[in-house]
């Protein structure tokens, strides 16, 4: 129920994924049936693996996370949550307050054992492929074991699910010589470089778009105004392109020519084809779709979901950060508290 | 000495700013003179207010900072900023190694009264302007008092040299509540708001390109990263486009009549026409041009150089330094080591 474009284009998404994607058996439906009804028959969805959980109390993004999941026990949010709990489902999508979904999603579903906070991993587009940003916003104030389990857990879900064979794993520092970095990052690459990783060091903003790593990690602080910077310049470029293009009668014709080149250069940089972000580190598999995700970015994050459970992530997870936790020296591993 | 194009770039774009600045009373060429002559007559640059001072050694990026300016007396970095403390120059700019020249110039030239640490004053491009990016790479580990002192800087910067009257000056944060943020952000928000700021608190990584603020504060380790992200992601989508617009004749013929607009759109993201970051919190003006600058950047700077002067904008900096270290609230700000 959280999307800013209402849930007609998730009821489209879930539409678009049951066509392509046999392997899902179920799909619940969860908010309020008064708008999912109407907008299933304004969209066609009539298939039998679509079944409403209705709700009736709104979580919105004012909402302080903590009190929100607490008190706002009958939230589309909470309830999906809960359906994965109780066994009913085996993964959650949410357009929602991203705070409240990790809140909630840790207290209901508990982070996998061994790991210290859940990341968000979202995918970037890079020169020539693209590149796993970790951790994109779940935990901004990190130690340096929390940047090494992103590491690990975006190693993982970049090697089973993007398919990279020897992910490249980095951390994104001010600059790429050892002395750089920050004190949080100093540690954190000591210990990424005695863990089991495919680990290059240090790498520079500029690095992550030229293909010189397939996982950057990075605090959830630096890396949300990461991710969101550049969502916000390439919407500036695209904007701006639009309107050079549409200024004189030349250049609309000039435009039209080109149009194709427009067009990919467009999905090239649409988030919609990244399907959402997963929330890692948890005992099931959550997905932060965009706010402003339509039908198609809807419909990839059924696929994500689809994937990440056919490839048991979360099993190969806690295999690799228990290994991980044994394998770095205390005291920066062993000294934060769970 | 120090840009990767050598130095036949910054002496086209010595001669480029005496055509345009006649205020320029003087301009030093500092470094090999069997290179900066001939670079001269190659450029047919013969105005009576250039002096080569000639250096023999050199400073490269793989330097350590601190040790590059101890025992490399006779870099043009060293000796640049040398004729600045002997009186002879009353700014100084350099394409080489940026935390050298952070260095060296607060080594040598002292911060000004009451600042803490330097800052890199970087403008970048917005949807309708401009705005400035502070740290964006001087100071990695920040305290909250770091923060406070940079939106002061950058406010000052904003008003006097880009012309915003009442700059609005945020503090990049991972969300726009007061909740958000981390430990560092929180604290330097309670400070900004006891400042004599426009402070709106805190703004998001897309917020910067949507013209929200004229100043955006961070800590010079995410600020570093938010600056070369954001080239990194601008210079790929040219490439992209370039090469999608190169890929039949039709698009090439499209592209040739949409010609301006794509010029239009290069000019805008060209961080040649910004002319170079300076480096505030010194007695004295500092300007790192960027090592891939070209003629019109190393233009722009000398432009920069000769605003800052003519504005007396470290007075201004020293004297609202002074204001805001009486104004805000101890422990905070107080305990902070110079």
């Amino acid at each position: 129920m959280g999307g800013d474009e209402g849930c007609g284009v998730v009821v489209d998404g879930v539409r678009l994924a049951l066509q392509a994607y046999p392997a899902i058996e179920q799909v619940f439906l969860v908010g309020n049936e008064q708008e999912i009804g109407p907008a299933m028959v304004h969209h066609r969805l009539g298939d039998a693996r679509v079944k409403i959980v209705h709700t009736t109390e709104v979580l919105t993004m004012e909402d302080k996370p903590l009190t929100a999941v607490r008190k706002k026990k009958d939230s589309s949010l909470v309830r999906a949550i809960e359906l994965v709990k109780e066994g009913a489902a085996e993964a959650v999508i949410s357009q929602g307050n991203t705070g409240a979904l990790i809140a909630a999603s840790t207290l209901i579903l508990r982070r996998l054992e061994g790991v210290e906070h859940p990341a968000i991993a979202a995918v970037m587009p890079s020169a020539k492929g693209e590149f796993l940003l970790i951790d994109a916003g779940a935990k901004p104030d990190c130690k340096p074991v929390h940047l090494l389990q992103f590491a690990i857990m975006g190693h993982v879900y970049s090697r089973e699910i993007l398919g990279h064979r020897q992910p490249r794993v980095g951390i994104l520092s001010n600059g790429a010589e050892e002395h750089k970095g920050n004190e949080l990052t100093r540690e954190a690459a000591r210990l990424c470089q005695q863990a089991d990783l495919n680990f290059i060091g240090y790498v520079e903003g500029h690095d992550m778009f030229a293909d010189h790593v397939e996982v950057a990690v990075t605090d959830g602080f630096t890396g949300n105004i990461v991710l969101k910077g550049c969502e916000g310049i390439g919407k500036g470029m695209m904007r701006l392109l639009k309107r050079e293009l549409a200024a004189t009668p030349l250049r609309r014709l000039g435009a039209a020519l080109a149009g194709k080149a427009f067009l990919n250069f467009k999905q090239k940089f649409d988030p919609d084809a990244y399907g959402g972000a997963p929330i890692l580190g948890l005992n099931s598999t959550v997905i932060k779709a965009h706010g402003a995700a339509r039908q198609y970015a809807i419909m990839n994050a059924l696929r994500v979901c689809t994937e990440a459970i056919q490839h048991h992530i979360n099993d190969i997870i806690q295999q690799e950060i228990g290994r991980a936790n044994h394998l770095v020296t205390p005291p920066a591993a062993a000294a934060v508290p769970a």
